[in-house]
This record gives structure tokens, C-alpha cells and sequence, in this order.
């Protein structure tokens, strides 16, 4: 085809982290794991106040602490402005860096280790933001890497900190760990049996938020959601990552009921539904990005259930990604009207569902 | 697949006449074209007010005179007694047979050709409904072909017939020529564009009737409609063959500046609806008659412009009858309810478009 000529060479492969194309624990219902944490340089004001002079001189000390030896590998700085618009987009759809940082290319950058499980944003809202990101549900390991590289950096860097608050932060809501840990999870079943506001509300309850990952306002594409915790103060990083983790595994064995109840009750419609969905996303000539997650909603329960095994979780993570608007501009490397849009991905996902 | 044990040998094969699997003139358009005349014997009442007596004696002429010689090879008698009551369904939905014939099996039957391009219905309405079904628009050919066929009975059967009226049929919209001509064409375009309704209105106007082949009362499914002659009296066999097919071809022209029309608007639209199409034919695990229908609809337009090459005109005609419920039921041999034949509707579908 013609219009492959102007693909970026290997840029489907570039859309999604490395570790995300890996294996994890539970991921035929949790996507990934993600936690951050806030940190900022004592003596240097937070970003939103600093001069040029004083963001530079946060660039300065982490590029100057950077050089850290982990299981992560070797972390590398990258500056915003060596970075075109269409990668920047990339990077945020790819959870990455958020979409603040990039509205403002100077002194902002960040650090990233090889297969990307480490990100650390340098001048968002706080001086830094480290944070881990692993496939499946595994808050546990990736507690133990951010809390080593957290460690690490602070042995360089003097981070503010207050006997009374915890670690002092930009915004109060992350003042004490200054922790934020997440997990995005795929509930098609709760959904279908109508249980999701239900759901919410427990989950809400506890202290946790619901929000739907994709998707615009209050609008949840294709049944993702994230859970994540919504107070950072007055509890240990051990303790909101257990709470995240035990009602994740609440929800998993809710979701795992639902789709026994659908599996019983309703074999041949949900089998239908998922091979229409395969039948669609490798044949149709235009999907639009809210279609194209609803199907891959589909074929994502029909692997968990194992009724679909032409596709895999991680390569179902990989074209979540390549369903949004940026990914599909990033990957024709120019801006696109949605028509165009709309071609593009029906190709890219009909191409990468080929790919066995 | 272990249900498949239970499917009647080459039953899908037996579905569409042989006659009709071969190519025919105008076939992007025009699925078929047929002639049906409508005889009696002179000296025997029409079916309706005969005794079984009666009917047997016709059945005993007709078998008498069959042995005839002509393009379409071996006349063969089958009794109805002789044919089950789904096969009996088959031979409906291949539109050999009415409905009207198999409502009672006494003294019923039927003439076959090889390639079935030649029915004769024998005590239907009338003692002879001769048939000739040819694939695309052919009526030129198939009026040859009956003509003769028509010749070479009257020159062993005594056939009823007046100087004033022409032939005597059992309903008076039959008398005179007795013949009754009709072509089956498909027109996507025309409805896309929504000019179905005036061009209903003008080929009623120059005489002819216009239907839905398949679905219930008005609805039609499938964009497949009949266009048939109303009067046989006062005037000529080539007359009213003459009369459908110049309709027949502006109808062709009219569907084929319809396709041009949307080629050139919505290229695109047309091949994902297309291409999407293919997608759920080829993978879904249930389909109703109606849906079925449609999607093949899109798969012929598809073939039609050129943009599908994966299945071709043949292949639909066989497909369009394996859609309907009898066919299913008919290879399935057994009667089944609706969830269960659209079960096995699917599966066939999906079997019969990975045949290449």
C-alpha cells in the first residue's frame, strides 16, 4: 500500500512501553500497574513559581544525579525541546508524561529507563515525578523499584521534607508520600450485567477513585477503568498499596463471577459478540477510536475467557494505544483530519492483528 | 466440529439448481432470470375441482410424454410422496417448487433436468406449470428453451386452448399466453440512494410488479426484488419478454449510475460497510435470515464494483439460499428452533466463504 511508504519505520512498535509488551500477573482483567510519587528539591521553589534560572538548576542536579544503577537498566535524560510534538503526544499516550508537561517545552524533560518501566518527569508540577509502570496487577514489585530509585535519588538530592507532613509537595493532595498508585483494570462483564455503578460506589467508599481511563468527561470507552488511591497523607506507601491491591482483587473475582454468569447463561451471544468484534476490527475500512476500544473491549474478554486465542493481552495493550488519535498521528508522522484518522487505524489495527 | 457429523452429504451443494452456480449476462446485477407457463389438458378438469382419479391420469400423461429430447438433458418425474418434507422446503427456496405444490402430497410432482434449469410442476394450480431458471439476465435464452420444451409436450399432450383466448389456465390472469416472466435483480444503490420507491412506481406504470423476493409482507431484505409481468393476455410471449427485459436493462443502468454516485461520494464508506460486512460474515456466531441477507447484499455490491474479490456472483446466489431458514433446517436435516438456526446459519455461512 502506497501510504505505508510514509509510516514512521518500527513507530507501532515505539507506542507502547516495552514492559507493557510483556507478560503480567492477573492481565486478562488488570492492564498495568503504575505508581509515582512527588518529590522536590528543597532548596529550589516549586515549579509553578521558579524563574527559567531555577528550573534550569533542577534540569542540572537530576541529569547530575541520574546516572543510578537498578534493575531498570540505565536511565537516560531527555529534554522536551529534542522531542517533535507528534513523540510528545506519544509519550502521553503511552502514560508516560502527562499532557501538563508538555504544554511547556522549556527546562521540562524527562528521564527513561530502556524498556520504559521507569519514567521520571523533570518541572511538572512538582520538580519530580518518578514513577514505575508494569504490566498486570503488580504493585508490589513496582513499589519496590520506585522506592529504590526514590532512595537512590534522595541519597543525591535533598529532597523536601517535613518531620510533621511527610515529603512537602507542589499540590496538598500529595503532601506525606507524596504516592500515587494505580491500576487500570478491564470490567466488560460487571458492564454487561449493569453492576459497574454499583461498583463504583463500593469502591468509591474506601477511599479509592473510579475513573474511566478513555474516553471524554464522564464517558467510559471500552469498559477500562483506573483505581486509584485519592489520599496521600497519613498512611504508609505499604498501606495505600495494599488497599488498591485488595480491592483489585475484589473487583477481579466480582468481574470473574459476571463473566461465569455470562459464560452460563448467554455461551453463544458472548462468543458471537467477540468473533464479530475479530470480524470487524481485521475487515473494516474506517473505525473511529471510540469503536475501535469498544471492539477491542471485546476481543480483551474473549482472550480472557479463552474463546479467542488469536490475539494476546499484551498485543491487545499494544493496540489500545494505537486506537487513540495521537497514536495513529504519531505513526503517519503528521496531523490528520478524523476521516483520515479513521483509515489509518482501521489499517494499523487490521496490519497488527495480522501479525501473529 | 461434531455437529457437523449430522449434516446430510453435500447437502450445501444441493441447496442452489446446478444451473444456477454457472455465470450468466449482467450477474453484478441480475441474479436470475425466469419463465414459467402455465398448461392444462383438455379433457381433464383443472386441479382444484378434479378427483384423485383425475389427478392421477395427469400425472400418468405427463410421465408418458416426458421422455423428451432437448438442451437440458433427461427429463426425470419425482413424486412428492417421494421426497421428504425438507427437501420438499429445499426445492421452495430454490424456487423450483411453490409452496402452494407441497401443501398436498396426492398425486404432486415434479419434472427435473439434470442441472434443474427445467421444473415442471404437475397438478399445482394448473396440471403443467412448466419453469425454466436461468442465472443472470437470460430471458432470451430461456424462452427458447421453453418454447421448445412447450412444443414438444403440446405434441403429446393434448393442451387446452381457445382461438378467442389463447391457452386456458385455471386462474383467468394466466389465460392467454399463459406465460409469466420475471427477473431477480439487486439493487444496493438504488436504495442507498433512496430512488427505490420511485423506481417501484415507474415499472408499475409500464405494467410490470415489482416485489420483495425475501422477507415478510412489505419489508424487503436483501435488496433483492422481482420484476415480473401482470397480464398474459393480449399479448405475445415476445412481447412481454421484450417488455421486461428493456426495463430490466434501464433498471441496470439506473443501479449502476447509483453505484458511480456513491463510488465517487463515499468511496470509502462503501468499502469498510463492504469489507465489514465480510468481516461479520466470515466470523460471527449467529445470524438471523434478515441480517444474513443484508451483509450479503453488501458482499454483491462489493463484488459488483470490483472491491471484493474474495467470493464471487455464483457463490451469493448459493449463499442467499443457504441464508434462508428451510436451507439451514434442510442440512441440518432436522427442524430446529430459531436461536439454534441462526447458530448453524453462521457456521455454514462462515464454512462455505472460506471455500475459495
Amino acid at each position: 500500500m502506497l501510504w505505508k511508504k510514509n509510516w514512521a519505520v518500527g513507530a507501532v512498535d515505539r507506542l507502547i512501553s516495552r514492559r507493557l509488551t510483556e507478560k503480567g500477573p492477573q492481565q486478562d482483567i488488570v492492564l498495568s500497574s503504575r505508581i509515582r510519587l512527588a518529590r522536590n528539591i528543597a532548596t529550589l521553589p516549586f515549579p509553578q513559581v521558579a524563574g527559567e534560572k531555577q528550573l534550569a538548576e533542577v534540569v542540572a542536579q537530576v541529569k547530575a544525579a541520574s546516572d543510578l544503577k537498578g534493575p531498570w537498566g540505565k536511565l537516560q535524560y531527555h529534554d522536551l525541546k529534542d522531542i517533535g510534538a507528534l513523540d510528545q503526544e506519544l509519550l502521553v499516550a503511552k502514560h508516560l508524561i502527562s499532557p501538563q508537561l508538555i504544554q511547556n517545552n522549556e527546562n521540562r524533560g524527562l528521564l527513561l529507563s530502556p524498556k520504559e518501566e521507569i519514567s521520571v518527569m523533570v518541572n511538572e508540577e512538582d520538580h519530580l515525578r518518578l514513577q514505575v509502570l508494569l504490566p498486570g496487577l503488580d504493585l508490589e514489585a513496582g513499589w519496590q523499584l520506585i522506592d529504590q530509585l526514590d532512595d537512590d535519588l534522595e541519597a543525591k538530592l535533598d529532597f523536601a521534607f517535613s518531620q510533621e507532613h511527610g515529603y512537602l509537595t507542589a499540590c496538598p493532595t500529595n503532601v506525606g508520600t507524596g504516592i500515587r498508585a494505580s491500576v487500570m483494570v478491564h470490567l466488560p462483564a460487571i458492564s454487561m450485567v449493569n453492576q459497574i455503578q454499583q461498583l463504583i460506589k463500593g469502591v468509591m467508599q474506601v477511599g479509592l477513585a473510579v475513573r474511566g481511563l478513555y474516553g471524554e468527561g464522564t464517558e467510559v470507552v471500552g469498559n477500562i477503568y483506573q483505581i486509584s488511591n485519592q489520599v496521600t497523607l497519613g498512611r504508609t506507601e505499604k498501606e495505600i498499596i495494599e488497599n488498591i491491591n485488595s480491592v483489585t482483587r475484589q473487583i477481579i473475582e466480582q468481574e470473574q463471577q459476571a463473566r461465569q454468569v455470562l459464560l452460563t447463561n448467554a455461551k453463544a451471544q458472548i462468543e458471537d459478540r467477540i468473533y464479530r468484534a475479530y470480524g470487524i476490527l481485521t475487515q473494516a475500512r474506517l473505525l473511529n477510536t471510540q469503536e475501535a476500544m469498544e471492539l477491542l473491549s471485546d476481543l480483551r474478554l474473549g482472550v480472557g475467557l479463552g474463546l479467542l486465542t488469536k490475539v494476546s493481552a499484551p498485543q491487545l495493550n499494544q493496540l489500545t494505544v494505537l486506537a487513540q488519535p495521537a497514536a495513529v498521528q504519531g505513526i503517519m508522522n503528521q496531523e490528520l483530519p478524523p476521516q483520515n484518522r479513521d483509515y489509518y487505524r482501521a489499517a494499523l489495527l487490521r496490519e497488527k492483528l495480522e501479525d501473529k
